[in-house]
């Protein structure tokens, strides 16, 4: 039976096999699954089956991958669109809504992976839930400033109702964390995590009133992006669209 | 004939003689005119006509006035409900649409204000325009990373278009300059201003689409939040409401 590292290296290899061809700018995303699809794009620029191709990291860990496998990087600065982008994701529900941002690289990925044609997420099916919010919380990236009213401002907010929110300390690696020990993204932000006991009703709405309010600057539910998402399973790999 | 001041400080007075009582919680704008409420406030605490008020400033420069004045201050983290913010605008359209951030400090000013009951903007007359754009570029505050293609995003938006955005560089002296001379606001930010020849024809549908925008953290259109507008002109004051 395949352990958890080969079924991400399935849906890694598997993603930029069946849709990146040569001439494309791709986005590449962060994380344990991602890495797997950088690396097999690194293998396939090496070997020749690709080439022209230029790429966009979503963080300084995929940009360091990147640049060490020879893939040619660029900006959304000078690319602003993109043919596809690959990523991994922290749940995924039966409408391929995602929630991602546990490592705080939320906006950095969202930036670039809404301006992509295509957008693939590779998972294994642990990550596959019937309704966001209990299985992993929803995080809100926050300006600093007054950083407890906007929390309270989001707990708050009619479509997080039963929603306890929590400012995320420094335990991730990902994030630098200043004197008061409070996660700073790398955007200078803060990020609150929105725990749930039982599934969000309207993960659209509740996406809308986040951005919305004022104080937040982006949140880790990325809803009408997915193109497909690619799963691995201990019964083989699975391909679901919208 | 009164000067410019004169009528700035006609206003700033009218504001708090007429929208601030004893026991409020007072949200104190910044700018010129803002200048002359946060006076008269202080005046009022001193001869004892106003008491157990608490107030909240909306940029540092406030601060230090009020508290040379006197005058009580709190956050809005351990005050989220005001009962009044009183403060200037950089335009004001016939519906009572603002646009204010010439100073660079729209998101305090916004964070603070639409959590006020009664939001009083308090202006002369050279402010009062029968169409939001031409008079006053509209700031949008932006998060840096990869900035530029952000503002070409925000220039691209539907109800943004005829618009030429530029992004603002070191010149304002509300706003700090980094090595490359570009404003910083006091979130780390940049701003965008959004210069138009013709009148905005959809104000609430601009004010929506560019704060739905990845990488835009919020921006100087203050919509469906005026309670009053007190305009000082050589003819006397006035007063308009929605």
């Amino acid at each position: 039976m395949a352990t958890q590292d080969e079924l991400k290296q399935q849906v890694g290899y598997k993603s930029v096999d069946d849709y990146v061809t040569s001439g494309m700018v791709v986005g590449l995303g962060t994380g344990s699954t991602a890495y797997f699809a950088v690396e097999r794009l690194g293998q396939k620029l090496l070997d020749g089956s690709l080439t022209d191709i230029v790429a966009i990291p979503t963080s300084e860990r995929t940009k360091e991958q990147a640049l060490s496998l020879g893939i040619p990087l660029v900006t959304l600065d000078t690319h602003s669109r993109l043919d596809v982008a690959i990523d991994g994701a922290d749940e995924v529900d039966p409408d391929l809504n995602l929630v991602k941002g546990g490592g705080g690289a939320l906006l950095r990925e969202k930036m670039v992976e809404v301006m992509a044609e295509k957008f693939i997420v590779i998972v294994d099916e642990s990550k596959i839930t019937s309704g966001l919010g209990p299985g992993f919380p929803i995080p809100v990236e926050i300006t600093p400033f007054c950083h407890l009213h906007t929390l309270r401002t989001v707990e708050g907010l009619p479509s997080c109702k039963g929603s306890k929110a929590v400012l995320r300390m420094g335990s991730s690696s990902n994030n630098k964390v200043d004197g008061d020990d409070i996660a700073v993204t790398d955007n200078g932000n803060y990020i609150v995590d929105l725990h749930f006991e039982s599934p969000i009703q309207d993960v659209k709405a509740m996406a809308k009133e986040l951005k919305e309010t004022v104080g937040v600057v982006d949140h880790g539910i990325f809803t009408g992006m997915t193109t497909a998402v690619i799963i691995a399973g201990k019964d083989g790999i699975t391909v679901k669209k919208p």
